[in-house]
């Protein structure tokens, strides 16, 4: 926030606007404050692995019935001081990620990663009165990240010589609407974190979520 | 390329083929074989600035004249072994870039952005017999990066508190047709990178060109 006075911020020497420089770019996206947005609790949702060994083996698992696992995560917009922030989860105030998870095998693609998003954030109780299933605004795939093996390393491109991944999963864009209400599991926090925060931050936020910068540049943001 | 024979590899246990997962993507992107096109030579075309001082200072005239600078840089795809290379120029057997400059600022961009190229990588002499000028599709914009002061540092961001960044460069994905003819500047070399070998490998790329394969990551493409 500038405290500078509105007058006293208008330059004697306005800047000198270069021809147009939007070509091939996707619509620009209007942001809403993180004010806007109301956050209520609910349920633990306790990790489904005990172990890293047993989330593999349950991949595997899952690799053997249904083929490649499908997995769905939202990055969710909104602004501070008009700079992007991202919507993450963070559990056990330890490692970050973002909403959403594999799609059940059976479930068609959009339809399948919005009940995923209900079960992680979709309000409940008193603050879930009127809120209608689904409702969700899922727009553009930034990402796919390929697991070759079942292993934990994911890239975000099918390494060579790979013809059976074991996993992708995908990050879309959800545009967030003027206001909305979300309930978060007690044993994790959501926090909005800048895009500066994650940009070159490799070591704290691991390769998928410090890449969303870059994932975002191609769009032009309107602050609202 | 695999010795094994093509029946060795039919496998007996086929593939489980998940439900589709291909929701909210681009258009599919069809690569051709590095070996489709094809390189000659031209002149010599030496730096601008001998220093990085005469570029900042540069910038700067340009920015106080004509507002902030406009600059393109094109994604040229191709593929060997079936895995996605970028065609990048290496100057002086040191550092890397991408074919493109900054916008006369007259120019309008995307034609603006097509002369550049051809300054850069357009045939010449027998080789461009035929060789039509602009002969570039440009496709998606896939990145923004801002420069917000007359400094070395580009961000993929517009840095909080910035009105009047000094230069934006944009990435865009150039398809390359089935076969093409380039003439390549004789200080420079003309390489095939690989994906794998920009990603995570900010140290010998820089943070521009490393992040090329996460800006593709959401396409799917199509090796013939
Ligand atoms: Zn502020
Ligand atoms: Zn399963
Ligand atoms: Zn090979
Ligand atoms: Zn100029």
């Amino acid at each position: 926030m500038s405290t500078i006075t509105p007058a006293a911020l208008q330059s004697e020497r306005p800047p000198i606007i270069p021809n147009s420089f939007n070509a091939n770019q996707p619509a620009t996206i209007r942001l809403y404050p993180l004010s806007n947005y109301t956050f209520g609790v609910k349920e633990t949702q306790p990790e489904e692995d005990p172990s890293v060994i047993a989330r593999l083996d349950r991949l595997n698992d899952h690799y053997e019935k249904h083929g490649m696992r499908r997995t769905c995560e939202g990055i969710l917009v909104c602004h501070e001081h008009n700079h992007p922030h991202i919507l993450m989860l963070q559990i056990a105030n330890a490692f970050f990620k973002l909403p959403g998870d594999y799609l059940h095998p059976e479930d068609e693609e959009i339809e399948g990663f919005k009940k995923r998003l209900d079960e992680r954030l979709a309000p409940v109780g008193s603050l879930g009165e009127g809120n209608k299933a689904a409702d969700w605004e899922v727009g553009d795939c930034l990402a796919q990240w390929w697991r070759p093996n079942t292993e934990t390393f994911m890239y975000p491109f099918v390494p060579a010589h790979i013809t059976r991944p074991k996993e992708c999963k995908k990050l879309y864009l959800i545009q967030l609407p003027e206001t909305k209400v979300l309930s978060v599991p007690k044993n994790m926090k959501l926090l909005a974190v800048p895009l500066f925060e994650l940009y070159d931050n490799t070591q704290r936020y691991g390769p998928q979520l410090s890449a969303i910068p870059h994932l975002l540049s191609r769009y032009n943001f309107e602050f609202v």
